[in-house]
């Protein structure tokens, strides 16, 4: 019995490697990094491109190189820290996250996936570890405002999207100047299909089936896609204290019986996908006026295309009714922001459900509901993703948390996954 | 047969008095001031306060001056046509309305009755009618702002609302100045109980009542009592991608279906009363989060305040239902700004009923929705109020029109009641 209990643990060891990395400094890392961009009311605000951001990489920066790493800024503002392999020659594996976060955010969304990857570096060389292949550490730029850095380096990124105004007040392209980068040549930080082996994303779930379920890591099988539509509910404004009950085309009631509509569309079919009315206007908006006009939104999200199709057809049809039984024009403006489902690398899924379950920890394959820069660099190498639990499934919200523990947890996957990448290819 | 119609017609005669007005100078008076305060884009915009109004007002008391009323403004920026009667020692019967407008608004609320009231006097003077008592025209200042030159006058004008910032821009206390007012001696613009013999006022009915009935008069039994609430929803904000449908506290989710409720429960007792949500807010209000917290409205309205207590308390109850079932927080906070209802005079009902039926006008007694400064004016006089059609129903709005001849009809009623009340007191 005994022998048999030793050949197992000798057969774990073998295949996790030995190496581990370091709970400790993960987690003060993470708390470290939390300290920039704090607003007059100690709420989290370090918004890509804002002064808590600059700090923030300015930061990392100082880490990357502390371990090593070459570190240089793309002209999208990405941060690339690159660490030499044994064979020069060969295509370097990618990893890495961003560290921006939305206006009064959470210190854990990007931060996780970025100190893991850090961390890989840190144990590789406490280990005096040299990999076959290059290894490249990449902190993407603007996140959170649609994947910016890393659509750059895809070549997926539209030139438009530079005159967007992000959440920091400064366009994409002032905000890309600001933290290095030079978007007119943005161009050129493109990378080709075939220059990284693999890109690998450690990243927390940001939702709550992970905890719910009692398991320790998620082996990301997909980002899904987004569809928003812009919907307009048109009925007639008019005094609140006149007209009769029955003489109203209130836009208002019928836009509220078409966000139940949404909700008992979306629930009516069994599967992942999401469907949410996040954003409402009443017009005029006042106590005393009927609302003439309701501008409300839509999102759909799912891992298949159709299935967004499927609910938004029945959508249309359930809107089609209130339109006609409350008297009001309900309209549909498809938004060109949606962006499309992005499928992770099979075989890097296999990779990461393998090494967790050597490291023992338990796991389950999920969709990620969310967006992040893996699903871009699936555009132009294979890409996998490794989820660890949110505490409440919380996330875009101070109240956001991992536990030290299976922050550990993720980078100790993420590094057996290069490691066993790295032999691999 | 001929001697009985001649017999009627003669009492018809006698009773309605041989004085009609003059239905084209009604027309054309509404039709000019109409062209003043017209925005950039022909809107009009005749705002307490704003340039519109005041050049508006300029040419109202040319017209005043023109018929031979003494003008005057007092404190509170109310225009004051006095015209004597036979007996001094009488005190005067009032009538009026206001020329100020909404934003974007239309050109018949307040103006009918302010042209109507200015017809009047031109009546009896062509007719050289000399009352017993003395007659005033008043044009009362932001009527739309909440009736304040009627607040003033009556002595129920809270001094805090002279600091309020009104549609032009302006505070009352500056707004009053720019009409030539003194707002730091309004409490002197109050008049006594009984300073008045009584208050007429003739309005648009601003509801599709009358037209739809085809009923040339309304008899307004009261001015109904408004009670505003301002509805706080309240669930958990959380990232639309990662959240699963059945772990959301959707506070938008949860306010449609409490939209719904009250339009429910408004619906489910038989009256003239209304209840509506005109105003909404989600937060964060984003496409991409889960609505944490929803602002919204609601406000009742009624003659008699315990249906309106009746309603809300049905509407408590809904809302406690909604919370449990949605999982979310509902809560009221009663706004201050509450009007109570106001009663006319029944004599005077009952006068104005009578004239119209001498008149030969089809009429019917009603609750004006809607708040006038007869509501004010009945704090310190007998009140009383004519409405007549709006087509369609529709108020506040450059859609508002009312036809000539209900113009006509309207300021008949107002003629013979004023000489009715002269005669009778």
């Amino acid at each position: 019995m005994r022998l048999i209990l030793f050949l197992l643990l000798f057969s774990a060891l073998q295949g996790s490697g030995q190496v581990k990395v370091n709970q400790k400094r993960i987690e003060q890392r993470v708390m470290e990094l939390a300290k920039f961009g704090n607003d007059s009311l100690g709420r989290n605000y370090r918004i890509a491109f804002s002064a808590g951001d600059i700090e923030g990489r300015a930061y990392y920066i100082e880490l990357m190189k502390a371990v090593g790493l070459d570190v240089s800024i793309d002209f999208a503002g990405n941060i690339i820290g690159k660490r030499k392999g044994k064979d020069p020659s060969k295509n370097p594996i990618a990893l890495g996250s961003h560290i921006d976060m939305v206006p009064d955010g959470g210190n854990y969304d990007g931060v996780v996936g970025s100190m893991g990857a850090l961390e890989v570096m840190e144990v590789l060389k406490e280990n005096k570890i040299i990999t076959e292949h290059p290894l490249e550490l990449i902190i993407f730029s603007n996140e959170e405002g649609g994947t910016i850095g890393s659509m750059a380096m895809a070549g997926v990124l539209k030139m438009d999207a530079l005159k967007v105004v992000t959440s920091s007040g400064l366009t994409n392209y002032e905000g890309i100047k600001a933290i290095g980068g030079n978007p007119d040549s943005i161009r050129e930080s493109s990378k080709n299909l075939g220059d990284y082996i693999a890109y690998l994303e450690l990243h927390i779930e940001q939702g709550g089936i992970l905890e719910q379920e009692k398991l320790q890591i998620g082996v990301v099988e997909g980002i899904v896609g987004i569809a928003h539509w812009e919907v307009t509910v048109e009925g007639f404004a008019n005094h609140a204290g006149t007209t009769p009950m029955n003489k109203r085309q209130d836009a208002l009631l019928a836009a509220s019986k078409f966000i139940i509509a949404v909700n008992e569309a979306v629930n009516s079919v069994g599967g992942k996908h999401v469907g949410t009315v996040g954003k409402i206007t009443a017009f005029p908006g006042a106590y005393n006026v009927i609302p003439g006009k309701v501008v409300t939104s839509l999102e759909l999200r799912d891992l298949h295309s159709n299935k967004i199709d499927l609910i938004f057809k029945d959508i249309e049809t359930r809107a089609a009714e209130i339109s006609k039984s409350s008297n009001v024009k309900i309209s549909f403006r498809n938004l060109n922001v949606t962006s499309r489902p992005a499928f992770m690398d099979a075989d890097i899924m296999i990779k990461i459900s393998t090494v967790a379950k050597q490291l023992g920890y338990s796991q389950k394959t999920m969709q990620s509901g969310a967006g992040h820069d893996a699903q871009e660099m699936a555009h132009i190498t294979r890409a996998g993703m490794i989820f660890i639990p949110s505490v409440g499934g919380i996330s875009h919200s101070p109240k956001e948390f991992s536990k030290p523990v299976d922050m550990a947890n993720g980078a100790n996957v993420l590094l057996q996954t290069i490691l066993a990448l790295d032999k691999e290819n």
